[in-house]
């Protein structure tokens, strides 16, 4: 703020210069007194001036409706909804989203910190306003090729960006209470420059957790119970409860929720696709399951606002107050949060559903052509395996975790051939970042395909290629699509693509908009099941993401090859009794 | 915290390394759940490494008692105990408190930079942790003679100072309201900064309330009724609720706050005198005021720790879990909030009342000398009266504010005699900084001194020397003693000093102990009463000390002359109709 503005403000608050913006005819929610009271709200450039009586040059009619502060998302990976930032703040501000913070690491996996610049810049174009914190796992393990390596030297280089509160959730808990000097290093870093810690700890409770916590972590969104809830509460992190496309956190712990205990918590929507953003909305969304399941609105709003203030500590958001910027949202009630007006930083980005800004891109050029395949051909896929008894990966539907099995296959000429019986299906990660010609081969069961091939770039955290296919041609055309159309999803069935979705940012974010990937992945999701033979109750795009993910149990596949996530190590697709 | 640090904290935490200390049988007070839960508290060098169950190498046995964070005043002025940091810490350390928000900007007056450098080093020598804020009224105003002038550009050398949260009370609330280029610069230079605002603004309500708060007014402290304190909570200012020596407002307040209201409310002392300490204690006595009440214990203890870490965002202090400073007090129970030991930063620093640190003075010499009155003789004291209707100031017993009244006085040569039955005697401010040899001189009523005079250095806030007597020999005498001894507080009788207490450090604090103060101001407040006749119903020195503050209404007195608050300019003695 410059002292001509800051001249502005006093003057407008003070009633000697008319408001640039007055709503009148409004309940505004203070969420500092827990009370609703009436007046106007008068703000001056990007701030608000205060409430009480107010002439402004412009005068909005609030209807008698309600205005609470701007909605804050405590956590949330933009590259899950497929789309780029600018895309999602055309979606997500017409339902009163006005801040998200995120931790922008699976681009940064792929691309490293030209991928986080991007995303800043990106950000930048958005009337949301986007907190890019510093991604701490990339790669999440040593255990696959990713796309970058950002140790604590690295992150040094954007640690002290002006936009990033801390470092972006640290999910090598285990590196954390083993002590390991490279997590150790990037903690010391936070702490150096003032930094806070953002916590990623499912289950972890006891010791362990006080160890975790000890380091100075600020929030979690993994709990699902009630019990790790207070013990973590008591540990001192806050819960970021989540409503994501995947887990239903929010749903399942709201009922427990006290007052009392609802002071550490903050609302969070982690992964959010947009389908259902579409269809739910945002964290208006996973206010009203609040207010659904019996919690006072004013709670329930202090979740998303004041609370978030609170826990990261940002100064001028969270509150309708004189100096607090005028991120206001216009809600038709406080039942169904149905969002009638976005007001971000004094303007108006939103209207009855419709986002009112010029979506100008960012150029996507210096984080396109991710898909670095040139050491890859068919006979890469063949197995040559030794015996037929072998360690496989066994889906659970609706999970992401798996379970190790050992079944007898068929094969031919040492590769394992495809069982349409025993729902055995191959299933490949190819690395795509660095050309090292890593391809790591195995067996997949319970998918369900029938036909043809999936092939996706988006493999969590590393996002080399995986592909599940009934042969190795099958497999090997999807895989050369994909490229072709610089990443994304892809189905081929009979050598031919029959549906995709290019992601040529990074292999991870359509360019298209909200709608259009929204269309697209409804589409994809019917012929996967209709054509291919996915099981009904597998979801085959976000099943086949996380089978890369070698933190998850109980066994996983990256680009070096099988590893068993129980004992932590890599082994062979011959079983050994 | 380095790495060695944090490995063992993260061992100890795990369990799998024994802790420096561990507090067994005690209930832990959980501000944050709001709960009070049974465990052993594990301490690692300076940081709380977890509840639960530890051994370690010491073992503090907490006899059933309970375990609260260290105490946090959020505003208090060292300098109004009279006595030094290092000994301040040995008062109120025994009590429970661990931190202290300050102001310096009594020593700042009259030593600039050096003085508030000082107050940092001397800071590093106490258990206490000291947070010195950077003051921001230096001077108070321009109508008068301080030690020193700290514009923006001068609070720029130290507005970065590692341990300064930000910009202490922004008094001159006038100058915000009326956006002042020089005020405003301040505000500006902090949120340059990142730093925060505190506020002072004593029944500012409505508009003008709105715009002091627009700049980001963090809190404040001179709240004195319900209704102010819950349009300062909707306007975003947190109350510091204070209970001073002079001010009493958590007593009439507290019944009104509700636990809702009491999350964005905070505890603090403001002014507190040796004696007080003494027989009251410190934020200990606030909370039990609290606790009297009516008010939940932990509703109290909060706002003397949780909601102080939150309000001004320090992460490591205010709760009892892994990772925060061990500033831990173990309380005999939550009604009287006796308390029994004191730990800091991992190190037991009191125990049943007695300071356990060794106190190593910081050398004082920087901060001596600084009554400078070359320019002075007696002759300067004589008024030379054109007139014997006299505007004069009337003291209001119990209050810093006087009243504003016309007298007919007896002049001889011009100059005023002493009138024992009308209680008028002279008053006199002598500038002490800069050698500018300005001696102002005007008549006080209803002070009730009948002999002898009194001197001070103490003379909110630029603090020249003011003096009251009942002629001329006696001022000067009074004057005189107080440079030969450094300055602080002179009785004279009959040209001859019956009570003193020599200030050394600047003026404004003594180089004795808090008992010793006490004791001196209890013989001075004796001796003023009852041999120079000062009427019982006002405080010699405290009353005398705020003659000179040129902001409270309706008449004070300060080197450059008399000074009409109400119209806010100097006048003349002499009564024109």
């Amino acid at each position: 703020m410059n002292k001509e503005e800051l001249k502005d403000l006093i003057l407008t608050a003070r009633g000697q210069k008319k408001a640039d913006i007055v709503i009148k005819n409004i309940n505004i929610v203070d969420v500092l007194s827990g009370n609703i009271f009436k007046g106007d709200i008068a703000i001056s450039g990007k701030h608000i001036a205060g409430c009480g009586s107010y002439d402004g040059e412009k005068i909005i009619d609030g209807l008698g409706k309600y205005a609470i502060p701007g909605l804050i998302d405590s956590h949330i990976h933009i590259e899950s909804s497929y789309i780029c930032p600018e895309e999602l703040s055309k979606m997500i501000v017409p339902h009163g989203t006005t801040t998200i913070i995120t931790d922008p690491h699976e681009i940064t996996n792929v691309k490293g910190l030209e991928g986080y610049k991007y995303m800043t810049r990106a950000a930048k174009r958005c009337a949301l306003d986007i907190i890019n914190n510093i991604p701490s796992c990339v790669p999440a393990t040593p255990f696959e090729n990713s796309g970058a390596n950002l140790d604590a030297k690295e992150l040094e280089k954007i640690i002290d960006d002006e936009n990033a509160l801390g470092l972006a959730e640290l999910m090598n808990y285990v590196g954390v209470i083993n002590a390991d000097d490279n997590v150790l290093d990037k903690i010391l870093l936070a702490k150096k420059y003032n930094k806070i810690i953002d916590g990623h700890s499912p289950g972890l409770l006891g010791k362990d957790l006080n160890a975790y916590a000890s380091v100075g972590i600020l929030s979690d969104h993994e709990v699902t119970n009630i019990d790790e809830l207070k013990e973590k509460i008591r540990a001192g992190i806050y819960i970021a409860l989540r409503e994501g496309s995947a887990c239903h956190n929010l749903t399942n712990l709201i009922k427990y929720i006290t007052p009392e205990m609802s002071r550490r918590c903050v609302l969070c929507s982690d992964d959010r696709q947009t389908f259902e953003i579409i269809e739910k909305g945002h964290i208006d969304g996973l206010m009203k399951i609040c207010v659904n399941s019996g919690m006072d609105p004013i709670c329930a709003i202090r979740m998303a606002t004041l609370n978030v203030k609170e826990c990261w500590d940002i100064k001028d958001k969270g509150v309708i107050a004189p100096g607090y910027l005028a991120d206001i949202v216009i809600m038709d009630n406080l039942k169904d949060f149905n969002c009638l007006m976005t007001i971000k930083s004094g303007n108006i980005v939103a209207e009855k559903g419709m986002y009112l800004l010029d979506v100008e891109r960012e150029d996507i050029s210096p984080v396109r052509g991710s898909i670095v395949l040139t050491d890859f051909n068919i006979n890469k896929l063949k197995m040559n395996l030794k015996s037929n008894r072998l360690n496989i990966i066994s889906v659970i539907p609706g999970e992401i975790v798996t379970r190790k099995e050992v079944v007898d296959v068929e094969l031919k000429d040492g590769d394992f051939v495809f069982n349409k019986d025993k729902d055995l299906a191959k299933i490949c990660v190819i690395e795509r970042h660095h050309n090292t010609g890593n391809v790591a081969c195995a067996i997949l069961k319970g998918f369900g395909i029938k036909s043809g091939a999936i092939a996706l770039s988006i493999a969590h955290d590393s996002h080399n290629i995986i592909t599940v296919g009934v042969s190795n041609e099958e497999i090997y055309a999807a895989v050369i699509a994909l490229k072709e159309q610089e990443g994304g999803i892809v189905l081929v069935n009979e050598g031919k693509v029959i549906a995709s979705l290019p992601m040529p940012i990074a292999g991870l974010m359509s360019d298209k908009d909200g709608y259009y990937v929204s269309y697209k992945l409804s589409e994809i999701h019917q012929k996967a099941h209709n054509v291919l033979g996915v099981s009904s109750d597998v979801d085959p795009i976000t099943t086949l993401s996380f089978m890369a993910l070698p933190v998850i149990p109980e066994i996983k596949i990256t680009d070096k090859g099988l590893f068993d996530v129980n004992s932590f190590c890599f082994i062979k697709n011959e079983y050994k009794s």
